[in-house]
């Protein structure tokens, strides 16, 4: 912390053992909790908390048999005023959190994704690469976000919800196309939503439903596999 | 750690930089890993294995969107005699572990939540807040617990079991009730219960049923939605 | 790090308070993140990559109510060379991590577990003890691997899978058995596998399907229960 690369604002407090890589900034009335690690160039903005046991500006990983390799030019990861993040989080670079979102514990977030105003990250939910997630949307604990997925203002998802993005199953050469959620969409608890489908504006998918074909706004669709209930 | 508020027992054995807040209180031959917060006031009793990387006593969190604000009134984190806690495991204030609790690894509780005698927590399990959890239930490693549930004891609920409290999805304004399960019942792995509903004593389960009614004590339910299995 | 009985290799970069215990083999160009956790007797090979936050060679822990005691009489925790492994993870002693594999964030391994060459353990992926894993295979974020489990090479698991091997939910006195998922194998998000079955050789299982029964190799089956398609 001795690093004239790094800026940190008036106020801030800082746990234990906090590590600070070059370039970072850090605005005013910002909270760290202990053992937290900063990457380098991460802007963190004003009147942010940021738990204990937390990962900022992760840089990506990819071993040989990998097929997609990880995006390395990205902007660093920038959290906005009003940001919460709980603790043993892990947030990747290239990851834009706007004003007053919540992160819970034991969650992360891939690089080159984008979460809106006043939405919720749940405890426990992993979200992927480039995806972009609306304002005042609440993603509850246990989420599985795919990569490649839209998620509009305001979707409600419920707990322990999953979806993907690959058709064919690693067998690699296909473009891989996640959900589309339409604004005010709710989404039941551990249902499934398969690659490329979409819930149309103020759909309810119920709690357990495999969803393998796009939804109407307004429908409500229940079951394995989903249909229209009644 | 020079902080007088601060009482630890005789053979207590410390890992390296553990971050004692003030007011804790820790009892004899406790053994604390490294890199472990334990946040003020939070009272640990003899006998007790904490992890590694471990949060103790956090206090929630909530942004402006958030419908219920969290409970700031609420007594510390209790863990009793002999309890073990896992590694990267992030437990609330308000929380009582009773004598022998095992917590695994990268879990978590929320506030206002009570886990009986001799009860199995897996990891990656998310407890959320206002629960009850009774006496000698395994809950198995992946699932995730809602808030308002009643888990009564000798229970044993599979991997990756989902729940939900909130009919509603969102819309606010409704009373959340998790689901109760009675005595002895058993839920199979990835099973999904819907909000409300009671499995009665001795019921059973099937692996990936979801559950939108009430089920009878000593019935065996399966598929989706749930139906009596035969 | 004064133990003489740790043998670190040339050009190893360590983080910030990294905690090393007896031991331990540190192989060349080795990168280990800030606040690490290597337990006793550990053994990393060359060209490892360890992140922030990591426990490596945990021994597993138990309470008076468990039936199965863990099997404290394993070899230690093997990294082998090129092996990397993400922030917020516990990895048990008696695992092997062969050449090239890549274990994302906030996951955790039990002990004697063998992973083969070159495959990926997605970001929070819980794999439970006595359980084999092929070379390149995939598995994908969220996915929980039961016990006594073999997976073959070249599969491919989707994300949030959930394996039982317990036909008896704990009522013990039963021989556990989990699947047994077949080479080139595709398992769809958030599927459901019941113990002791067997997935073929390049079957495929669909997204959310609740496998109850044995799948024949080329079949593919979706549904719940779990029915060959068309």
């Amino acid at each position: 912390m001795g690093d004239l690369s790094i800026k940190v604002g008036k106020n801030v407090v800082m746990g234990e053992n906090v590590t600070i890589e070059s370039n970072v900034m850090i605005g005013d009335n910002v909270v760290i909790g202990n053992y937290v690690v900063i990457k380098k160039n991460t802007i963190i903005g004003n009147n942010v908390k940021i738990g204990d046991l937390v990962v900022l500006g992760k840089e990506p990983a990819s071993n040989k048999k990998m097929a997609r390799k990880p995006n390395t030019k990205l902007p660093p990861l920038e959290i906005k005023d009003g940001v919460t993040i709980g603790c043993n989080t892990v947030i990747y670079y290239g990851v834009v959190l706007h004003e007053d979102v919540l992160v819970g514990d034991i969650s992360s977030i891939r690089e080159d994704v984008v979460v809106g105003e006043s939405s919720i990250i749940g405890r426990n939910v992993m979200v992927e690469p480039a995806t972009t997630i609306g304002r005042k949307v609440t993603i509850q604990t246990g989420c599985y976000i795919t990569a490649n997925m839209i998620i509009e203002d305001e979707v409600f998802i419920g707990p322990c919800c999953s979806s993907a993005n690959d058709k064919y199953m690693g067998m690699g050469n296909f473009q891989h196309k996640g959900p589309i959620i339409k604004r005010e969409a709710k989404i039941g608890n551990n249902a499934t939503l398969l690659p490329g489908i979409t819930i149309g504006e103020k759909a309810i998918v119920g709690a357990g439903a495999v969803i393998t074909r796009d939804v109407a706004p307004n429908k409500i669709v229940v079951g394995n596999p989903g249909r229209p209930l009644g």
